[in-house]
């Protein structure tokens, strides 16, 4: 379940609440393209900004809408008193399986990361995912750390920040990571600029981003690169360059993601969480030129 | 009201809820001890991992047991509308004045965060403290913004990270900060390490963590900064060296004055939201050793 392409919607919402119709819209186009696996309640669906009611609803919408595709919770919050709750919430709502960043307003220790890690997975009866994203939770794994998290029997993979566009080296961090973990704890690439040096370089998944929106233009990247095919892989890839661009230039690919689900109608304006903002001027006219002429 | 000593105590809890008698003990301390303002749920208050019910319930117990001190409540969330709720709660409870740090999971831009200080100021009948903490909320002011912020009227005091040691260079950082900001609005150290420095170079204010458990120390250092003693005033600071050290060594200053309140029998143990642990083994000995000769 946790290999392949696992695209990652979008959780529409304003001030007054989430948009539930253009939330299971999204949901139900991915279910049609047969993505691998459906990632809600992650970065991309703003789990941190949610309550635990809303996210419980947010995973029964997507279960209905999903088919006959697994659909992998995000549960991360400060305190593991709420990731329990939201472990259960998620189980209970029908989650094939959960995520889990080390979510801190007070930067972790390791033997804390550790600890929320052992309890999660006390009380869980679907596989984890572990959520490396240290951009956004500020918490530094180490490799060794990985390994020991790994070894709890229901972590069965984890989502690592992006590699290095170096083919070369990416095998070695893959390589290296690999080594320190069960042999059926899959590794999936995040950050979709890196996405196809990733799989090339032995991950087994692609924690998508763009996949929530295009799921068809992240599955054809996805399968060429399952199929060793690098230069088609790569090929796909270079052509989503002005993409990549834009997400370095505006602070990651939440906004502009966001952004051109306005921009296409997928979603009403605004759809993000107060204080976020989606893009405006200068920068909304960029987004605008690139679905038009890439998307 | 936001000059002088303001005492952040902790929020004793464990995974079943808050330690109410304990909490209010703490604070009934500091209001004995006559500090300036009661700082609560600030980051040694934990806000960021307590719900809004949790919240508007410590804020009320604080103005209870505060007698004639201010109390100033911690209203920071990740979203603009809990936020907002957190206000209101906080000014039901009878707080006198609020702080407000501009949490993140996702970076902030410069527009989103002065458009939440706008957003929550329009809802405020009472001061705001704008809390610039970027180790916990990732989020870089630059002073121009502060500028920007302190423009609105409800905003009447900053609360900044800590100074450089050396005086001049720290008075040359206040200044430059005060240049830019209306008269009337504050300027409060933080990092009890650089408090003697930050008063002396012209803050108006302390928010003391070590207040919040040792007010009579941390006032005796206030008074003398505020008498332009600068000996006794830096004298008493290097006389807590051994505890700024303990700080820097141990990730900051929570899981120190946590940990010397358990010691001390001011709160039980456990008393921090897990994934948060108070220190043990060796460098819960050499808190021991700090509290037996130096508290």
């Amino acid at each position: 379940m946790l290999t392949g392409l696992s695209a990652f919607p979008l959780t529409p919402m304003n001030e007054q609440g989430i948009h539930e119709h253009e939330f299971t819209r999204l949901v139900t186009r991915l279910a049609e393209a047969e993505v691998d696996s459906i990632g809600v309640l992650g970065s991309t669906g703003n789990y941190a900004y949610l309550n635990s009611d809303e996210r419980a609803r947010v995973v029964k919408l997507s279960v209905e809408s999903a088919a006959k595709v697994p659909v992998i919770a995000g549960i991360g919050a400060l305190r593991t008193r709420d990731v329990l709750i939201n472990a259960e919430h998620a189980q209970q709502a029908g989650a094939s399986g959960v995520l889990l960043a080390p979510v801190s307003y007070q930067k972790l220790t390791d033997e804390e990361v550790f600890s929320l890690y052992e309890t999660v997975c006390r009380s869980l009866s679907v596989p984890l995912c572990v959520y490396d994203n240290p951009g956004t939770t500020h918490f530094q794994f180490s490799d060794e750390l990985h390994g020991r998290i790994a070894q709890l029997p229901q972590v069965r993979s984890i989502k690592i920040p992006p590699v290095q566009n170096d083919l070369t080296a990416a095998k070695a961090r893959v390589a290296g990571l690999r080594a320190l973990i069960p042999s059926d704890v899959t590794i999936g690439i995040s950050g979709d600029a890196a996405a196809a040096t990733g799989l090339l370089a032995g991950c087994d998944a692609w924690y998508s981003v763009i996949g929530g929106l295009y799921p068809d233009i992240a599955l054809a990247l996805t399968r060429a690169a399952q199929a060793g095919d690098t230069e088609q892989a790569m090929a796909r890839s270079q052509a989503l360059e002005p993409l990549w661009v834009l997400y370095r230039d505006y602070g990651g690919s939440l906004r502009v993601a966001a952004t051109i689900a306005e921009l296409t109608g997928k979603v009403s304006q605004p759809c993000l969480p107060q204080p976020l903002n989606t893009l405006q001027g200068e920068a909304r006219e960029r987004v605008k030129v690139v679905v038009e002429t890439l998307l």
